[in-house]
């Protein structure tokens, strides 16, 4: 890398305005201007945001690397976005979408790309996990649960959406009590300990973060019910036992396309005969990679997948599809309220983290609102059992019946 | 083909049983016995049923094409079937599932065998649907609807059944009235007339079967809805016009593969930006091809496809998946009420359609309830929609909110 002072006698101001114009006109959809020190680029009046670069070296990174750059520089705070923020997102991923500029690498290449191996696994989600509890707890629900919630009507608080989503995933694998449930992926331990507590199951659940399965087993001693709820630190890949329902809520975007087929694998051997399973992630409408600088710098080596990709967990593993749904427009509203409690707790927050960890996750946070928005991501939830299980519900009446 | 008469001396009484042995041999979970003139093999005592021969070539033809030769020897009355005909498909399904022979071409191998082209395509529904309208009144629902009905519970009368399927497709693709709807595939135009009399929709349906489509005509004219209900003689790649919601109910069976593509392609170009569609199919829990004897003699070309297969209808026309919902029980049970009602107007139906053809039927009605019973074949419906749209159901509560 040059030096930053070596630039402005490289980079002229016509060469500089030239490519700011560059980059405003891959976005034709989102009107904003861009600043630079003495020069600043773009329509007058109208603009949904102002992108302030701190110097030209910024620009000339911009222009190199925009995917990874704009999270870079943002983060370090070399990039401020006065204005819309959220606005400014979702009008340019509506733009990716309408150029056709989304990235269809071949499967291959792009697996290569993704392959989580158990130590890369483990590493990966600790980085993520591990920033602190602290952190998540200053803009999470009280129960600390990190995925998408259902709101049964848009106007219910985060926290009742949370607890409504948590009984929708137990209705639709149907726990009745004494049920042994296996969760892969258990998070903060929220909903292990709720289909304990209200569905009287008993749960073993795996989980790699060191932080979030050290806070769900002291809330399982305060909650008393340590002696129905086991949290293991451990790869799912290691999950032993036999289980009536098998439950995995916001682990598969971890996973990668390549152990799908393994994790179905390993569901046929946990789940009994009669056993219903439940996969609940962040998906696409069609494959795609993921935003590198989310890949790279929050969420490492993640992949939301399709639903033709999920499918490699059940078609080669002897289970049908019983039921799928898009809970697309439920995670914008989740991410929203995630958004509005960090933007309420941003003196916290940077002062637990530092200021470049609480910008990149601002900028993650109106992001993940933006994708889900306008369609970039949606949320799947996939039931599933053995091909031939008779033993399931006649219809989904009964989910619906408290409503 | 060898005459009949040289057979005898061809084929010994010790290697007459030694074949039929090793016919039973390939069917470990079905106890049958084999009866030919002067020998009979297999269980003495607990055996499901006994497979009949008329001589020794039947014995090898069955030895030489399973597959094929089964359901032709039984319909030419050369194979009697005597005992437990549904209990003996049903283990027989079983058996082939349980050793494994399912059937997995190279998918492109697969496909280039279901190549449906309009004019086959054409020529392959009528062949299936013009048998002649009398036959198929003689054992479907009072509607003529030839598709898997919905059973609230299990013990409603068929004809309910095929009413609460209709309400069922309506609520999921959200009809209202004054909506435009398209339908590609119509059958005998139940659906189609169902939905301009009890939703108050305009509907203009697409089919190429000559029979089905006078029929519909006559029933729209009798029922006052011409004026509303438009039954178009063409093929589904043909279909024009703008729609609030398209339905296409037992259509994707006859499509093939390497035409779903096309199909997502003709759906975007069909529906409007809120628009929501709906596909119900056959299928299968994964891509498997369809009995040679169903494809050649009854079903021409038909393929049941897996749900991966069917994503392809979606995931490369820019649309999302909303719904999948897995009614194969509710299939079983159709089958059933379509088999007893076959059963009861026996005499008539081989009067109207003489012997070979009604015992033909008889196999596959019989083969149907098997086939869902044990999970060989599934039902699939699929709800989709361009991938942001927001006029979106906010959950599936309201499907439900008048059981």
């Amino acid at each position: 890398m040059r030096e930053a002072s070596s630039l402005p006698s490289v980079v002229s101001d016509r060469a500089a305005k030239w490519a700011a114009r560059r980059l405003l006109a891959a976005l034709p959809q989102a009107p904003v201007r861009i600043a630079l020190p003495g020069a600043t680029v773009g329509p007058e009046h109208g603009a949904l945001a102002t992108l302030r670069l701190a110097d030209r070296r910024a620009l000339l990174e911009l222009c190199l690397d925009p995917e990874l750059a704009f999270g870079d520089l943002y983060s370090s705070g070399r990039l401020e976005i006065e204005g819309d923020l959220l606005g400014l997102l979702e009008a340019s991923f509506h733009g990716t979408l309408a150029v056709g500029l989304r990235d269809r690498l071949p499967r291959r290449l792009r697996e290569r790309a993704l392959h989580q191996e158990p130590e890369r696994a483990t590493a990966n989600a600790r980085r993520h996990y591990d920033v602190s509890n602290d952190f998540y707890a200053l803009w999470l629900d009280e129960r600390m649960v990190y995925t998408c919630a259902y709101f049964p009507a848009a106007d219910v608080t985060l926290e009742e959406a949370q607890l409504a989503k948590m009984d929708h995933v137990c209705r639709k694998v149907g726990l009745r009590p004494g049920m042994e449930v296996i969760e892969l992926g258990s998070g903060w331990g929220a909903l292990a300990l709720h289909m304990a507590r209200r569905w009287g199951v008993r749960v073993r659940a795996w989980n790699v973060s060191l932080e979030q399965v050290a806070y769900a087993r002291e809330q399982a001693e305060k909650q008393q019910l340590a002696d129905r709820v086991e949290f293991i630190l451990d790869d799912w890949r290691n999950a032993t036992g036999r289980c009536d329902a098998l439950v995995s809520v916001g682990m598969l975007e971890h996973v990668g396309p390549r152990h799908y087929a393994e994790l179905g694998a390993l569901a046929a051997r946990l789940l009994t005969p009669k056993g219903l399973a439940l996969v609940h992630t962040i998906g696409r409408s069609a494959p795609q990679r993921l935003n590198r600088w989310i890949v790279e710098r929050i969420f490492p080596n993640a992949h939301p997948p399709a639903l033709s990709e999920m499918l490699r967990i059940v078609e080669p593993n002897g289970f049908a599809v019983l039921d799928v749904e898009n809970l697309r427009r439920h995670y914008a509203l989740t991410a929203r309220h995630w958004f509005a409690r960090y933007e309420a707790n941003a003196r916290r927050i940077e002062e637990l983290v530092g200021k470049a960890t609480a910008r990149a996750w601002r900028l993650y946070l109106a992001g993940t609102v933006a994708s889900f928005e306008t369609a970039s991501l949606h949320l799947y939830q996939l039931v599933f059992t053995r091909a031939a299980n008779d033993a399931i519900p006649w219809t989904r009446a009964h989910w619906y019946a408290g409503a």
